[in-house]
């Protein structure tokens, strides 16, 4: 996606050891209007597989999970990382370890929101390691639903999670690869959409 | 907003003790038809005071907020709750007591995305004791920024947060007000749009 990998170039930071820092449009200050036109070129790429959810993990993928969900109509379901007093029956869980944080979570979806024939398609903010989207991999398969496919804003290419999604079976669309971080800059790799 | 209040009737559970259950369609399952609805409402209300920035808190804040900052055509921006190795430079903080999780937890907002000149309107999915408002309201504030207003989807009018706000000075614009819960149902006072 052009219009991405330009905004990550211009307002992208790279922090050094692998860290791309997105805060301006994406992970902390978000972008209406990038957002969705992210969520339409996703709803785009799966308009013919028949989504009935899409589901992301708080809080980075929220925004352009919701314009996924618009664009394909359909509700969007956001996991959550934290226990919570009001979530009581019926949770699916998986655990996920964060590279970044260096700490394992639980992460939930109550089990009354996918049913057996749902057919859902994953979103997130970034692909790296792959810890959370086969976490969400996971709860959607135990509660006996078909992924159709993960949406990824930013794909880490040089790590190891789309060839754990793919070799999962799933397919992957990322709208911007990154293939290396070379002189403090972005090399991107060609992306999916 | 009638829409909304229909909606928390119809799929919103009590659960005893204060708290109403809003995961179907608000903080866990979310229906963006509704939530482009509120933040129309928002923006409506919002429209001619020259709002620059809509700032909200994870998670379930991003997509009532996102909206706003949609019709309102400015950037949204969702303060963090957990520290994140990524942000490092000028962040501005406020400590929030949650009732409902019985912990403190540091907010925070890098200081770099809020300007003297901004206005800000504040969204959040819930108001009870305004500990998270009043911690967005005490960040903007560190950043020299104006709030014009803060935008609720629920308000629970028989706790202490709305009170806290106006006597900050701030507006605020609830889409539902429970007044209280009688036999396990809602009972709405008139809301402010």
């Amino acid at each position: 996606m052009k219009l991405l990998e330009e905004r990550i170039l211009k307002d992208g930071n790279v922090l050094g050891e692998g860290i791309l820092k997105v805060d301006s449009f994406l992970t902390h200050q978000v972008d209406f209007e990038l957002m969705q036109e992210i969520g339409k070129v996703f709803a785009e790429k799966y308009k013919d597989v028949g989504i009935t959810k899409v589901v992301t993990i708080e809080a980075s993928g929220i925004a352009p999970a919701i314009y996924a969900a618009q664009a394909l109509n359909v509700p969007m379901i956001f996991a959550k990382k934290h226990k919570n007093i009001t979530m009581t029956e019926g949770i699916l869980t998986a655990e996920v370890y964060s590279f970044t944080k260096q700490v394992t979570s639980t992460v939930s979806i109550a089990g009354k929101f996918l049913q057996e024939d749902d057919v859902v398609l994953i979103v997130d903010d970034f692909l790296a390691n792959g810890q959370a989207a086969k976490g969400l991999l996971e709860i959607i398969q135990q509660a006996g639903a078909t992924v159709a496919g993960v949406g990824i804003v930013i794909e880490k290419s040089f790590q190891t999670g789309r060839a754990l999604l793919e070799e999962a079976g799933v397919p992957v669309t990322s709208l911007a690869r990154i293939q290396e971080f070379k002189d403090n800059t972005v090399v991107f790799t060609e992306a999916d959409a």
